[in-house]
């Protein structure tokens, strides 16, 4: 089972700015967690990050053969990227929307997200524990599918 | 860890109605599951379903002094239920919003909750693993605060 | 043909309250005169009235088996319960929406519905000749179906 | 009792079009059948169907001194007819609006009339007997009145 | 100066129909005494009444090279009719909006008109006087220009 | 027949600003004009105009006993101001809404009035002659009162 | 005089749970207070209290004959519930509506009542003294009408 | 304790105007009455009214330092001042919203307040009395203050 | 291959007015031109125009059974009848929506039209071009088909 | 060059209340040292304050001849007055918008603004640097005028 | 005649993935034909395609001086991007709207685009085919440019 | 103190086209200049300017620690780039919003501002004086802080 983790915007900077916020765990520390986590489940996870829309969707487009599930937390883009969605359902694979932060206890404009309706599902709120629970629920989906 | 997993109406229905949306498993199935997946977890878990708006306050007053952490699937009511809301933040006890089908993926009346603001997190679309991942999310959170 | 109408909040009060709009004609009248239309139609005709959504509900789900088709009439809950609706749909029973008044001739939050998209019609303003036209109509499409 | 049935536009395809949606039976053998309906209620039927909504508008006007009661389904012209209104409250005749679809399970912009808050009421959704439930309504209303 | 007085949908009843709104002077009365007023201002003033949108059309056109100036109450239309406004354009006719009743005293979709923003000016709520006033307007303004 | 012709904000500047617009008639020349067309009508009117909606509303409170009839342009207070509306309705004299320009033709926030559902009648766009017109509606409005 | 103070759903909580908003007095303090104030205005003062939406309702319908005036403060339930409105308009006792806190201050989704326009009238924000404010209201209402 | 009370635009009429509506009582009479219940709350309680925004604003910003809590009724513009809601503000003096009427059974532009989320609480709909209602609510809350 | 051109209201005057808006070709000369164009497409094309929406409803129920594929530039009815659409839809005959000039360039009323989500395809901008390339663009489609 | 400093409702309390807010230069203060500011551009700058919308207005008339160019914190006014807005227009002085602290960091009523888009430009957020930030940019626009 | 066709995001998996919604070709496919097309009508036909905003909006500004005319199918971009927007207005090269599918029977965010109303014309809905619709668009527009 | 200034998508191309609009100076002669004005503020202004978002966001990123306040013209950016809010919110270094012309005169999708509410001020509508403008504005905040 090959996974890809997919951060979006200004998730590189977590662990680095804004701590009381989103704790003190690096993303490289998070991803080498969840790394370890994933092949528990006997899961190859990949990473990917970019602050740009365009190499994201670049991304997306070159998971098609070698990716089975993805995990995204496509940060501010959630919000505001169609083609973002479009990708996504363009390479027909099976992903989770992912977000550190509880989105709905945040401004009225991150309440919107273009990917949840044609995800698996959703998870967000736990902070870098998103990440594991959501990774737990595309290990099931893909068993079971 | 003294935990309590709420349901909410119709969902005593899982798994005996629409088995192509909600799989077989009953909702009894799932709760001796789940009862086992927190014992893992070294937490206890208590189950109440109802049909009943009313009930399920009346439910979540007396869980003061006695719950640690809820989980909460409150099917239709979430959407317009305020009552609920107050019942929760009344008690002041930490709680996880589920839902077993991805509800952003629903009629649009289904995209808002009463709940989701004030929740610690919320996990939706994994069906029956649904539950299991949130258990995982608040006993996670339980023991980080 | 085993048929069941459901009378929600308040429409214990009628005939006994505003007879200028609903008329003098108790529930009680309204239901021993439907009975014995529906007989004419070889229906049997159960009858439930409840003020609790709760209630409705409980009594929608145990209606699997034993009952063909619904009338409800689900007043003011018409209008705010999702939870009625997801009863409805999840008992997969085909009804028939009724009301007594012209809901459109009424307040502008009265216009909207949670469950005539999914009834198989909708009949209402005949005052309580509004029950016999619905008992009419769910009859007439459980024999065609 | 002298009743009109007015059909508005494209009502005429009904049972020449689309059988799989609105059944086999043309709106000359449905206006065959109501006639006969009507003739046990001691009520004489007629007929107008026009796709242009000044003519609809003329026919009511016309009905003035000759007619009771009329059963109107304007089709489309329900959505976005100020004029049709006026003509029915202008000669001041009771009228029941009819559909033959429930107009609720629909697009949008079916949901909104500008005939019902003037109608005595509304049936929908039980393809041609929504015609004979009408009239069974607007008969009981006559002879009430 | 050619003027020509565009009556729209069941505007033919005024005076017949609901004479406490309308008063009872008929259509003809205040045409012939509006013909008479027109006279004095040496203008000569012709008449169109249809119920039928594209009869009003086809008036309108048809106005091109004999009218001067329009007076038109499109009664319902106005808040409907997109084609009337694009008529009127088209043929580039000076024209003045008038209602006999205050339109912005009745029902809400009768406040928005697609007729007024390319008006001279709009009259409304004076009874047939209305048309008097507005007839004084146009003359006034065609004099002027 | 007492009148008072009420004018509101910066429309003293008429005639002196912008020319193109509202011509080059002054807010007195156009009031001395309207002062001989009312002797016509064997009417007394007599003017007021402010910048302040504080001293419109006392004028209104004072007209009590002495007139008639108002007719009133209240220039942009027209779309903002709820308390010119009470005092009208409070002194319970009979008011015209006048206007100079087509307020339709302006910005949207212009479309809106607190004044017109409560006047007798509205006249808009035709310039000063507005005045006159909306003249003849007060006028042939009391006598007929 | 016969009054009846209803509190809704989480109402029972006061003074036992979030003492920094509703201050200590729970609300069987309240009501001992409020009895004896309504002694002294010859009033008798009775109180229901519950979570659920259907027994306040029963609760209302049987006040008809004993009850003269009703304090109501419907707690999370005067934002959703038309089912309460129509219970209160069906027994047609006079009724204020009451909160503790200032419920413009809080939440958009509370500025809205199903409850006030058909009130007396409404008092809000004065903390447990809205009680007695309201009564004063209540009483001074029915000594007059 | 020293208090003022505020009267805005059009409260000067009352009990001179519609008395069907606002009763017989004039504001002055009112206010007389008002000042001996103060007394007995060991209050002096002093008067403004103005139609004048302005006015009230500068009135506003004079009770600094003199006046303990603010009664006002600020008439219509309690819909339509933001600069009334920065005075009060402004100044820091604890304010009561009063309203003679209930403005949620009136227009719906007169259910939006300015001033309500910062008020210390609301009282309307009691006539004359909610003015007696709210001073006791002021006085209420300053004591405990 | 047969089909046919419907031209909506006011479309009969290209050509003869506005001509720095359309262009000085009539509609009869953009006829021609198209006729001959689809001659080269081995298609028999054609025309018909009215101002009257019930007159098209008649004309496309009639091209039943003889016409392939229909365009249509329905004029302003594009934006206001949905009996349009029921027409076409009720036919079932493919139909491509054209429109010479650009109608997201124009009033916001014209952005929304009852016939695009149904057709194969949209054309809008190229002045009678418009015409040709949804020639082509039907031609094309029914090749396929 | 002649500047006039237009200062809304309640800016003459800056300085004296919630210095925490605006610091504690007062309004004296500040249109001192602007004024100095302004005598090294060589122009003079004179200045306005009123609560009173109408004496603004009046103010902003009487410029005409002998101001170049206005700066303007009409405070509330911003957001409600159209009338300000006209008089500004009327008189066709250039204006630039000026506001202490930033509008869009405020509650939403306070985003919309009546006078910008016809402004040169807008300044907000700096507090009293705002006002010569304003300066520099009307002289500047001056200057190129 | 120089012409530019620019395809956006995801438009490089045409021919790839989906094929039954988009068909076979590829967008080389496609291109290659087109570039055949165009040089029929003795025009120059160049490609560009990204999934990067940016590196569209650099492509439009290097066109400046070489490119006659462009088609451009934004793809997602078309409903989120107002840089896209500002660069083909500041470029001032005509350009035309292409969509291979309907965007009007698709998502309501697909509805509203930032280009169209600066285009020359749009064209969508017909596959592959669009492009060479388009083309013909293009190259028409120029010629008579 | 150091400072950056921000130039999104299509400012390059300032002073190259549309000179109507936006002068006939180029980003680098704007540039040059103010990196003058800033040296007499004793600050050194660094430069930046990208039609990538995802670069945009790239160069917030790694200004922190090296730059004490950011000046952006985020262009198109600013109403559709929540990402570019969170980049300037996640390094914490103050800015100022700027836009040569004044967004509010132009279309409606430009008045919403993803930047302005978490900015110390905006400054708008000067052309290239806004930069001067909004230099003072961040040193004169950064001396204060």
């Amino acid at each position: 089972m090959d996974l890809l983790l997919i951060n979006g915007p200004n998730l590189n900077l977590v662990g680095k700015r804004e701590p009381s916020i989103y704790g003190s765990q690096t993303l490289e520390d998070i991803q080498e967690e969840l790394f370890n986590v994933a092949k528990e489940y006997e899961a190859k996870l990949k990473f990917f990050q970019s602050n740009s829309e365009g190499e994201i969707i670049d991304c997306i487009q070159k998971s098609v053969g070698s990716i089975d599930g993805i995990l995204i937390n496509a940060g501010a883009y959630t919000h505001t990227s169609i083609a973002l969605r479009d990708a996504l359902l363009g390479v027909a694979i099976p992903y989770v929307e992912v977000h550190l932060s509880n989105i709905y206890a945040r401004e009225e404009f991150r309440h919107k997200s273009f990917l949840s309706d044609k995800a698996i599902g959703l998870v967000c709120g736990f902070g870098p524990m998103s990440y594991q629970i959501a990774l737990q629920g595309i290990v099931s989906y893909l068993k079971q599918a």
